[in-house]
């Protein structure tokens, strides 16, 4: 089982997990041909840990072919269920049991096929299974946060080939989402306003950064992007959670995700990325959370690496300036 | 000229610098040979803008062969020197302009050469070179705050394969060491000492991280390292400032350093990686940094990938246990 570790300066978690150094890593490099039919294919499902959700035909079994979206658990997982629990602090030095949830969400059977080309209807199976795993995982009460993400590509850190997102769920609330919580938290007192609400309704004023928008979402570059062609998908609707995201968003959602992708696909010649879902942490902390915080995407392409100077300030450098990045990638959506 | 912007929820400046998308790519990558003799070889000092200081020969001038260790301002810089400053904040968006100081180091006249193999005399030189060239930055008013940093190998972020590490200087305290100061204040409040120094007494009698120490310099692996074989370097002596650091410590860092690169470069197997030199920012703020904070190194091996889940948490997974990282490191450290 892995162990949480707490730095005693900058208050960061990090999970020690030695069983990942065993993870495979199936990607192909310099002409060598991945494997397949890889564990993620349909009639190897006997290769991956027993499925705990899919999306399957009628008269289809469990861990049988027939699926179109399936879930299993990370073979190689960061944190794990368990009812054996720890937190020891000797001033210095905070640790926690590695307990939580950490699954894979097969995206589709086809292993050469990519989020970008799955029928809209298909990406809202998808969605709706985030929305049930996420749920799934909130039942433990020892945890406090889950975060959905997708690693496209082997820059952006895949190690298999075949579409999948994952889920990892934790007994923390992590650092990254603490700090948009605070943000959030601190405009809402100042301003009586969501920072996400007025940052939506002034992106659709200026125009400049937008990419893409309908009546539930929009896609834009953030004025400080991190990364060139940092993308947001920001829900129009003040909502904190993913959970109440009505079936007609998810449809909405469905469609702009696709042009989005599409776009990035086209205009930015297949680029490797990180797909980050951020959420409120569960509800049962007490916090209101529904307020002032606002649930969103970010997209990041892995188009530069990340050195010295961000290791160092946590200042990023971006060689592409977001007015321009959102101008490029607007030529790239699919019209329909 | 770059731009400063601030994310209006996270609080974290990013450096929008379009020129910086012009930087020569002189890696070699797939069979390819990287350019030889390179603009930071000796005879070509030409190809560089003009140096603002060297350790050379007698009888040798400004821009000519004859030098040990080079410093030019970087041609592609992230920040720049001007005396045109502006500063707006709209509410949403914040943004000032792009000054500062970009300086290459250029820490050896051999191309083919690396840190680790220098004559300990010569790192001495290097770091000599590092308080001259902090001490210059510090003297502009509108900069508060100075990193120096090398990323070695194309995976680490090096664009250029000839050794040397950078100085960026910036109008801002970047996020990172805000939080990093803030940490140190806060347990300095709270226990009246030095959070490093409680550190370093505590590693040093655990031992079980030390990979090295002598009477002025403690390396060790951190209890929460990000990163397989992690590495941070510590000065003994309490001392906020890189400036103030005396000949014969900076002759025991030079040593010191020596073995740890040494011990990756030999145990590691080269490994590429990001070093990091954290100081105060400049006094002039009135804030008295010198009791709670405390000067060091961090060196950063790049093993693994940053994907979605560290980016959307701002936790990392690492596989690599410290305890272990360190007893395997030590083996690698010479002996004299």
């Amino acid at each position: 089982m892995s162990e949480l570790r707490k730095d005693p300066i900058m208050k960061r978690w990090v999970i020690v997990a030695s069983e990942r150094s065993l993870k495979p890593y199936d990607f192909p490099s310099e002409g060598e041909v991945a494997t397949y039919p890889c564990a993620f294919c349909p009639g190897q499902e006997r290769l991956t840990p027993p499925e705990v959700f899919s999306f399957r035909k009628e008269n289809t079994g469990p861990d049988q072919p027939g699926w179109t979206v399936r879930v299993i658990p990370n073979k190689f997982p960061a944190v794990q269920a368990s009812d054996f629990f720890y937190h020891a602090d000797s001033g210095l030095f905070e640790k926690m049991a590695g307990v939580g949830v950490h699954e894979v969400i097969i995206e589709t059977p086809e292993h050469y096929s990519d989020l970008a080309d799955l029928p809209v209807q298909h990406i809202e199976k998808i969605l709706h299974t985030f929305c049930q795993r996420m749920e799934a995982a909130e039942k433990d009460p020892k945890l406090k946060y889950c975060l959905i993400f997708k690693n496209q590509g082997k820059e952006a850190g895949a190690s298999i080939q075949h579409p999948h997102s994952q889920l990892i769920a934790i007994p923390v609330v992590p650092k990254r989402v603490e700090e948009e919580l605070e943000g959030a938290r601190e405009y809402f007192y100042r301003k009586k306003s969501c920072v996400f609400c007025d940052l939506i309704r002034e992106e659709m004023t200026r125009a400049e950064r937008v990419i893409l928008v309908n009546s539930d979402f929009l896609v834009c570059i953030p004025y400080a992007a991190r990364f060139p062609y940092e993308i947001w998908v920001l829900p129009i609707r003040h909502t904190s959670s993913f959970l109440t995201v009505s079936l007609e968003e998810i449809r909405s959602l469905s469609l702009v995700l696709k042009k989005t992708l599409q776009a990035i696909k086209v205009g930015l010649d297949r680029a490797p990325f990180n797909f980050i879902l951020h959420v409120a942490p569960f509800s049962r902390s007490g916090e209101n959370y529904e307020t002032y915080y606002h649930w969103h995407i970010e997209i990041l392409p892995a188009l530069t690496k990340i050195a010295g100077f961000e290791w160092g300030s946590g200042f990023y450098i971006n060689p592409v300036i977001p007015e321009e990045a959102a101008q490029n990638l607007k030529n790239f959506v699919p019209k329909e």
